[in-house]
């Protein structure tokens, strides 16, 4: 009896809006959307849930929200607004993934009804995973506040949840329906937070435009003091190449190729060697200094070209070194991507400043060397 | 600051493979698929999950597999072959979610190896989405051995448990890697189970295509005499109707549109109600049975063709009523099909045979009507 060949394609869409104010009484940007999407004969509910640390920052939004929905009759906002804790812990806490699937139940969420989140990357990715999985995926509307969720985890296609401390063990590819940045809620992030989501948009010029770069390195002392029109105008090109990317890629990663995780695979073991005490955004500028350096010593990078990388770093307030790199536990990391990859490494480093490239190996020997010029330059800054 | 525009097709396929007794040394369907998929450098693993009432009739089979795979070197079968309860319960417990998964950590099956779930359609949900919330998906192969799963819920794209009684409230859309459908497992089901599967059959047939329904009168009684030949043919049609059907419309219902659910409404809520005593296929047949006649009674249906659905379904053995009908009960299921559909009902009925057409509204009287029709002709049959 002859095979049957199933082949189709799902469109995915979806938008990302930038605002300032989301829920000020005049701003319509999120209203209208909703409006949009109305359709008769449907009563679509709308689920909120905040991360504590934005509502502790913003401690008005609540009432906010409630004031703009109530002369809303396009959709109906569930009166409690559920608040949940936010950063790393979030992920790790099979128990706020339980009460967030009983909200969803309790509440009679619905396929046409949205879960809207509101916060850093960890609730994003915890919140959309739930969305993801009750009633075979609910519609999920982002609402990132911190540079990191803005410019590049907030506006892509996954999310997850980790699970005895293996880091995203469970998730999935579940683009959003929508996704609102407001430059309000980057006012008040602290300094650290300010400055750990830049290293994603250090790395995608690194690896796609060198344009950008160059801004980047004539805005930098700017960016440092917190000027708010240059971040918009970063966190705008950075989700504007991250979106282009997924676009014109692999969307859910189906191969082995992930040119994103540049400078990633020692970045994600710091993060665990020094317990999340390291942001991923420090983790990640540490791990676009090392594989800068390594690309400079494989001949493929400049000199010239590698102190950039490393003075745009520096110039930033990033600190390029940090104690978790002695000894060989980040090798180990090394070969956990390996297979995490399946057991083949693909790693991008860099042929030039906006251009990467990608190899299958990494000399163990090559790394400890880098790690050292890295621990010099840290005690006697270049 | 303009709005960012995301827009992307995500592309799937997968085959539906037809053989006999896969596990047979001299069978190469299954490991001529898995050294077709080998790629340099990337070791697959291949991790098994079968359902205890599959085990129980094939009491060689956990030996057959490891024989089978003993001289394959193109991947790596986890020698812990995991056996689960099968049927409807298997989906309701949450502690076999986390087995799965922990076997899936354990093993380090990772998203370039295979799970393989070899069962009944609950078996399949459940393994279908542990492997779909796993590192975002790792790929999944299914062997389903009942006629409702080989013909229908195998080969789709959806997966799913209960949570807290609420039927498939957790679950996704994912496709499967590859199906194989074995028709030795059909051998040694049950009568009911061999019967319940066919319900799929004449579903579809009524909705879409007047020949296989013409079939399925022309072959009814060598299919209620467990014809293998017969099955066979019903179950390849059946598969590849369902198949176009997903790719042709909105495979990971986006939409609200469920032409497949024709017979559904109140064959969930039986289900419920029976508390899943009677089997998914004999609860469709019953919701046939109630929606051709409400179809009539609308004067869409004539009754020559009424009578034919009706005379199909008995002579395959099928009973067309259950005493959980009597009552306002199934009436319940309406509202919560509308709930469920996020406030507007579209059901599913026929104008002619091969030809459905849907609906926003029905009359709970002639509903009772119907369901009183269906009483009477219980004790008197036509």
């Amino acid at each position: 009896m002859n095979t049957l060949h199933q082949s189709f394609n799902v469109h995915f869409t979806y938008d990302v809006f930038f605002s300032d104010r989301l829920f000020d009484p005049t701003n319509s940007t999120l209203v209208d959307f909703l409006k949009n999407r109305h359709s008769e004969g449907f009563r679509k509910k709308l689920l909120f849930i905040l991360d504590e640390g934005v509502t502790t920052s913003h401690p008005d939004l609540l009432e906010q929200i409630k004031a703009y929905f109530a002369p809303v009759s396009s959709v109906d906002m569930v009166p409690d607004l559920i608040v949940i804790p936010g950063g790393e812990g979030s992920k790790n806490d099979p128990a706020l993934v339980d009460q967030l699937i009983d909200a969803i139940d309790r509440y009679g969420i619905d396929r046409h009804s949205y879960v809207v989140a509101i916060g850093g990357g960890s609730v994003l990715d915890l919140v959309g995973y739930v969305a993801a999985i009750s009633h075979r995926g609910i519609r999920h509307i982002r609402i990132p506040t911190t540079v990191l969720s803005q410019n590049d985890s907030g506006i892509g296609v996954k999310n997850g949840v980790n699970y005895r401390g293996k880091k995203n063990f469970l998730g999935s590819f579940a683009p959003p329906t929508a996704v609102f940045n407001d430059s309000e809620f980057l006012k008040t992030l602290d300094d650290r937070d300010w400055r750990a989501g830049i290293s994603e948009a250090i790395k995608v010029a690194l690896i796609k435009d060198q344009p950008f770069f160059e801004w980047l390195e004539t805005n930098a002392e700017k960016l440092a003091a917190r000027d708010l029109d240059a971040m918009q105008y970063l966190i705008h090109r950075c989700a504007e190449l991250h979106l282009n990317h997924i676009a014109s890629g692999d969307p859910f990663e189906m191969g082995s190729s992930r040119p994103l995780d540049f400078g990633h695979w020692s970045a994600h073991k710091l993060e665990q060697l020094t317990d999340f005490e390291i942001r991923h955004g420090e983790a990640v500028a540490i791990g676009i200094a090392l594989d800068s350096l390594y690309s400079q010593r494989l001949g493929w990078l400049s000199e010239a070209d590698t102190n950039r990388i490393l003075n745009l770093e520096r110039t930033l307030g990033f600190s390029l070194f940090h104690p978790a790199l002695d000894g060989d536990g980040v090798l180990k990391g090394l070969n956990e991507f390996r297979e995490h990859l399946g057991g083949q490494l693909t790693i991008m480093l860099l042929k030039a400043i906006g251009k990467g490239v990608e190899v299958h190996e990494m000399d163990t020997e090559l790394i400890r060397e880098v790690i050292g010029i890295l621990k010099e330059n840290e005690i006697q800054p270049a």
